[in-house]
């Protein structure tokens, strides 16, 4: 088993001065990490009966779409405003400056269904919020959260107590 | 065996008047046509001995970050400028109005190394060329280019002659 934190890149002061970003493409070059990682995913959720896994773009792609294939249920693609060409519903999020969106296609689930979010980074939750309230508008169930990297000092899992988050890797420290 | 072709969404007049939007959520939706989606372009490539799958954002991250699994092999994102975090290559290509560019990190190949680049569709294929450019000046060979659907009238192929190109749809009108 390999420890999955190892294998993240930490790039400094990316995308601007004093934050450390998490780069996950060295674990999308590492196949052995990335079976381990989406075993582990798989394995979290096994018994809860998913019936549709949401990745929220980009990187959530990536996850979303292994997760669904082994389970075979639905892949629900969460996009960035103007993206999606059927008719969505929308939901705001507010960013350090200002507000950003996300959609989803309104015929995407169907009520009572139990829905699993898949994104790369929990960071402050605003667009995981935004996600589990589409999930909501449309009737069905947040099973849970799942993600690769939690950044465990912004605190985003007090802020989303009413959702089970997931996540492999924890980063306490700023 | 479905016709892949008729789990693809029409969504005329988007983004604007006068095209017909490929609409995929529809194929990430039914789990029978994604395994019968991610098994052809595998069995495409299947004795080509593929080293690394690259994956256009966003859509192109879905498909091949499964392919990549299923080999084994490194999946490498190709983004829009600004998104990667360590250093990048860069290549621009020509919109309708205007430039626009592709970067991969600059660690993401080896020389040498055989190359499967995946999108969901073939449309007039700039993208497709300056992915295989940035492969190219890695020192890395390109393999093949897969895609889900491709608009034969549009022409890219013609293009696009010195590369293999897989596409699971045909297009045929506008």
């Amino acid at each position: 088993m390999l420890d999955l934190a190892t294998v993240i890149r930490d790039i400094p002061d990316f995308p601007k001065p004093g934050i450390i970003f998490k780069d996950i493409t060295t674990l999308l070059a590492n196949p052995q990490a990335m079976k381990q990682t989406i075993d582990e995913m798989q394995q979290r959720f096994e018994k809860d009966n998913i019936d549709a896994v949401l990745g929220i773009e980009s990187r959530g792609f990536i996850f979303a779409g292994i997760l669904a294939l082994r389970w075979e249920v639905p892949m629900i693609p969460v996009r960035k405003p103007g993206k999606l060409p059927f008719e969505t519903i929308s939901e705001s999020y507010t960013l350090e400056y200002g507000t950003d969106s996300l959609e989803m296609h309104v015929d995407a689930l169907k009520a009572g269904q139990n829905v699993l979010i898949v994104d790369d980074l929990l960071a402050t939750g605003g667009t995981v919020r935004a996600t589990a309230k589409l999930v909501e508008k449309l009737g069905a169930n947040v099973v849970g959260c799942c993600f690769l990297i939690e950044l465990d000092f912004l605190n985003a899992r007090k802020q989303l107590q009413e959702y089970r988050i997931e996540s492999l890797i924890h980063c306490d420290a700023e």
